[in-house]
């Protein structure tokens, strides 16, 4: 079975956004990402300076960990990152599928996996011009393409500023088919720096404000409840 | 075609709460209750002491006005109340599927009718002890044989306290093939009185903490959106 490289594994707790927000969950999170967003809030899974802190981990010791943490309850397992596309889930979902519990995965949509069909939720979060990335949109296709098969897929977008917008606006219209969740972008991603819920009420309203009065209907506008309930602390 | 009572048409704005949090939403709020929950926000749909604000609408008026809110372009419309069930929504359901329109429906359960079946999304709400009502069980099923047909049934409980925490959880049992949310209720719904959204995070930490403490996977876990953005203003 596969070797993973993990940053972090907690919960359960609440996914805090998204077409899964409240859903009860473990959160697997790997090392290591492709890109680097300029407004990155998991820089402890993405930057090889913490490089040092991901485990090598068999997937066998990753389920035993997912399964004392749910006390063999089934949930939703989420793999994140970094990216998590860039790992080997395969194993670890047929382990987990065995017993019931449901998988998600987020990620960018720049790396395609087989193990993409295999998922229950398929989150593909393509980063807007704020994050200083450039969406290869070929390859973002292939992982549409892998993803046949997943029971659910779904596009999310961090919308930072008015450009953001503009151009989740335009890129939207080529998915039509695929539902489609926007959510206010975060700039203060300090785990020390205590988060203001007013100023995250804000940012919300700015983002319903924007689609309301543009009638564009087909984006759910959601927060980042995490944020709300525990800031920026890791691990919750 | 049907005349029906109207307390309010507003929208679009986001749904704020359950299963289609997010979603862009022109709301039809009807006129006229069979509970009266101790803790109800919605008074002045509830309330006979406002019957007269409660205008008598033939269903050909609220669809224009649904049409006029959303600039002709397809959204989720939500009947909410008051109880929604007490009236026939039919012919709304009809005229607005038929323009690419989507219908959900919040009603308690104590009253069913034939057009749940039409529906998109049926939410069941049965009240816990604290509303001060009490569930007739029987009649709650009644409703799930009407919706027969809807594409998605959910039910969602609003928690107030332990007690109705202890409920919720020993009700769902019998309900497990259906997707159930649960929120902190609000008891702060003065119009006038503004909202602190450090309030809202901590209630809702609160019903987080019980159902990971218990680990409860079954119900998703969502707060009021409305509220954190806009307190208990009406028309929004």
């Amino acid at each position: 079975m596969s070797v993973l490289r993990i940053a972090e594994i907690f919960g359960p707790t609440i996914q805090g956004e998204g077409a899964l927000i409240g859903e009860p969950t473990v959160f697997v999170r790997t090392g290591g990402c492709d890109y680097r967003c300029s407004w990155c809030d998991s820089l402890h899974a993405v930057d090889t300076e913490f490089r040092h802190k991901w485990a090598s981990t068999s997937t066998q010791e990753v389920w035993a960990k997912v399964q004392s943490l749910s006390r063999n309850r089934p949930l939703t397992v989420s793999l994140s990152g970094g990216n998590p596309a860039i790992q080997d889930f395969k194993d670890l979902i047929a382990l987990g599928h065995a017993q019931g519990y449901r998988f998600a995965c987020e990620t960018q949509g720049s790396i395609a996996k087989p193990w993409f069909a295999d998922l229950d939720t398929l989150v593909l979060s393509p980063k807007p011009p704020s994050s200083g990335e450039t969406v290869d949109w070929d390859a973002f296709d292939t992982c549409l393409t892998a993803a046949n098969g997943a029971k659910q897929i779904v596009i999310k977008i961090v919308i930072f500023d008015d450009a953001d917008y503009t151009w989740a606006r335009a890129n939207a219209d080529n998915y039509l088919h695929l539902p489609i969740f926007l959510q206010p972008g975060n700039l203060n991603v300090d785990p020390d720096v205590a988060v203001d819920p007013q100023t995250l009420a804000d940012k919300l309203l700015w983002l319903v404000d924007k689609t309301v009065a543009d009638r564009w209907f087909a984006p759910r506008v959601l927060p980042q409840l995490h944020v709300l309930l525990w800031g920026n602390k890791r691990g919750v």
